[in-house]
């Protein structure tokens, strides 16, 4: 659009890690550039798969400085609320698919000192947000399915995400954008285009040897 | 009762471990005489706290040649089965109160390569197991309630357990008796001597300094 | 906007009477002023609060003759429709959130010889709405998490009531707004002005000695 | 069996009382002779009805000093144990078809400082009991399907009454049996030889205009 | 055991037909010796496969003068006794791992027309029809998981169904058990020998070319 | 409108065509013009209904080379889709409401070989479309509420009907649209006009002896 591209940050996920040494991976990482840690927690019922909760987030604070960016992939969000609290998370975010009471379950996030987000699915609507917004620090855009293994960034998404972004500017400029799912260094610039602020990736930082050149291309840089 | 105890073995509980550093940990007790690696799988619907899956458990397969025996606390066991054989676990139990379709759920893990266990809640009677023996390797007992934190055995559990033996040795001598939850040095002795043959143990095991130590001693070693 | 504001109805929410002389307290109001009596019915699956059902409705049936607004905070609200027509309710609301098969549930309390109505969430979209303004006689506005005590309005849902209005005025003019929830003496001029038809009032009504005089000031007097 | 049969107490269930003024019917019954004031809690999902939650329970803790037992028919019963506590219940019963963890919830009652309690539908085997008997203070037996109206008490759950007897006799003699289900004057008498300590009655008190005379009769008196 | 074997019934399941041209399949089982006509009806939630429900039991009513036997493998049975009484079933039994209210859920059957029954999974204890007999005509004992396709008789459910003939013929004689799933002419022998009354059988029937030969062979003859 | 009507396709639901002799009725109307075979799939839980799976599909695919178009009213379609594949099925369609991860699902249904739809409940806003165009071969929209019987259309639907084509116009004109509930020939001229591609006609079509004129009708022949 000819205007100047916002800088984006880069949040590794764990999931994309190697478990047996979490605190040497991480630490890599931050050094490598990375603006905020991201933890996929999957319970094996809203999505097919169980990947981690509040005892790896725990650990990882210790190690490292950086937020720590939770996204709940999870059925009954608000029993986590108050331990990934306790376990040092900075941010946490639900999927609007999975809560009835989101203001009361995004209010209660605050009120454990955590900054609330709210996920959606590729195919939810935008609508789905349109009293959202006062409520939250940032919505995390969901570009593959969630919980779903190897897959490609689904094209259409980026149109989603450019229409979000408009919103967005209208009505709470102040609320960050959030890319999660099949983030590469090829589709980086169409997302950092269309509005992301903050890009997700996990074997795109964690499968590279040199991280803190993928980061960068991630971010534009070269 | 007179008779010689058996040896029993000991299953250290990863939850208990320093996720920042878990290929350490494992080699660790691996070398201090652990005989299998315990995994409390949950998933905040079962039960209210959500630990890890699948991905935990086939990075530890990468460095450590134990046994892995997988609990699963979960609601929706059957979609954990194939990944829990792929990331490289020798022994997956199912709660009896979370399946419908025990025999399947059970047929589908030893076709998948596994030992088919199955687990039971404090006051879940005994009775729920009648047809159960000839389709598994071991029964696993709760000594907590599992999936709620900082708990102490429930003593009367270790009179459930010895009716558990009296039965096991009449209608299936060759499935263990697996005791899970508030194991410590002190009631390890009483658990031995009603017929436990495995016990899992977390802060018992990773808690302390001396972890051979540890481990020696709830096998009733000095 | 300088436009004459309507009349304001105010239906005291029994949830805050006294149960033990519940008769006394729904006369009281009655000769207050009050223009119908609200029923905050929960179940404790919806909400976490259960509160009463039909016994209590069919009981005030007896010693009033002011219409009886129920609103059923319930996961299955088809279950209560006959024995709420039963117990003499005029007007039925249930939450958007809650039904799959909104235009059944709604011919079934039309049926039943009730006005039906639909409730909304605070967050819930106002686009959930686009289908429904034919086969309802009001909408019910959530300005509080439904079920949580304690709370106060929230401020932002009183731009959606106005959003609201305006969409009303466009689409279904017959349709009443009721507004439910934190609702005081000091908000009630917004949210007439924001074009509220019926004000829901609990402890704005009951803690008041002068229920007169409250009643009154709730609906613009002095 | 010619033995003498121990007095049995009364507790009168509120669902049948005058709901426009509890607070005198309670103390009628009180002054009666009752000895507990029973509340049948029902939540829409786990039974077809919906009765009074906590408000209920609390308004009649102001008026009367008789023990105050509460019966949860509801799907999610973890919720509603520190609200009853705060509402002044002195006794609290859970259904076992009810509840996954079950030593959890009992724990949890006591520790809120009630008397915890297991109910039983007519059809559930006394073997779910195995292991329950160390964590309660009374077993309820259901002889009518909780939560269907206007039905007659189970002819086949007095036998079962009798075989639940002769176990409390052997396992735990301090455990009182509860009775809730069309219970009247007629068949009082066969369970109170079956075994009953509690007899609840609804219609069977609240129906009559001479309530002590019926209160005396359920207790074998003349 | 030396003891002359009772005649046993055959009961086609449905599942296995030819379903375009239903009618001549039904009439061709009847000729050839088919005691009832055996409906497997999956709803896609209990057990992962859908079939089918009442309108094929109302078509099948109008050719065959048979009883059905309605065989509901379904999570919510309550819905479906009403449309299949209206829809000429004879006999309907209920899983007793779906069913909450046990003895409501039969009594609405009995009172709707029908013959009501209990059936059970494979790993399902016997201890779960303790009270549940008097209120039975029949007890189904799955010997395969149901809804699951392709499978073998599962050898150890013969001797459940010897232990469960033995437990009817001291505590209601009259109650038929009907075995269901991999009924083969080389199983069924040790099946009528354990105390089968009704043997199901869906290709053993269906996919002989002489029907009445394959009908006569599971009833023992030659 | 003025602008000429596109032809219509007629889709007879098998759900009003007579069981006993499937592989007649639908010969007879492949030859009597009809354009797909309508199976309308109900599982008891989603609807309160249980009608057929792939077992009738599987049947009905070796007489007749018209293509199956299969609605799921069921809350578990991902079961499904592999079953009706692999029977024979052309196209598959799942409710919006009962899809969490609605794009994983419709790209298994493409996977499989089918095309996917996306079906409507007649209050559930065309803004749940928004991001699904790209995904579908056709949209469903339901003109009464699935799986309750003897219902008529709902008038107000047509304008829907009209809505949606409109916005098909502008973002998705190759997306085909049905309608499905309680059409007839009386009201068939309105929903071809509004944008109907497919009708779906159950009594409309197997309740009338010249099926050929019925059909035909239905497409605005006479």
């Amino acid at each position: 659009m000819g205007q100047p591209v916002k800088p984006v940050k880069v949040a590794p996920s764990l999931l994309a890690a190697d478990f047996t040494r979490l605190g040497e991976e991480v630490q890599e990482v931050e050094r490598a550039g990375a603006d905020l840690l991201h933890f996929d927690v999957m319970d094996g019922v809203f999505v097919p798969n169980l990947s981690f909760g509040p005892v790896v987030c725990q650990a990882v604070r210790r190690v490292s400085a950086l937020p720590l960016d939770v996204h709940l992939m999870v059925t009954k969000p608000e029993v986590l609320i108050e331990p990934f609290a306790k376990a040092g998370a900075h941010r946490l975010s639900v999927h609007v698919e999975a809560v009835t009471h989101l203001h009361r379950v995004l209010a209660q996030i605050r009120e454990a000192g955590m900054v609330p987000g709210v996920a959606l699915n590729p195919l939810t609507p935008l609508a789905s947000l349109d009293e959202v917004w006062p409520f939250v620090g940032f919505i995390l855009l969901m570009t593959v399915n969630p919980g779903f293994g190897g897959q490609s960034l689904i094209p259409e998404t980026v149109g989603k995400l450019g229409r979000l972004a408009r919103i967005r500017e209208q009505v709470a400029p102040h609320v960050e954008l959030v890319v999660d799912g099949g983030v590469t260094v090829d589709n980086a610039p169409a997302l950092r285009q269309a509005g992301a602020d903050v890009l997700v990736a996990g074997t795109a930082v964690f499968a590279e040897a040199d991280r803190q050149r993928a980061i960068s291309l991630l971010k534009g840089g070269s």
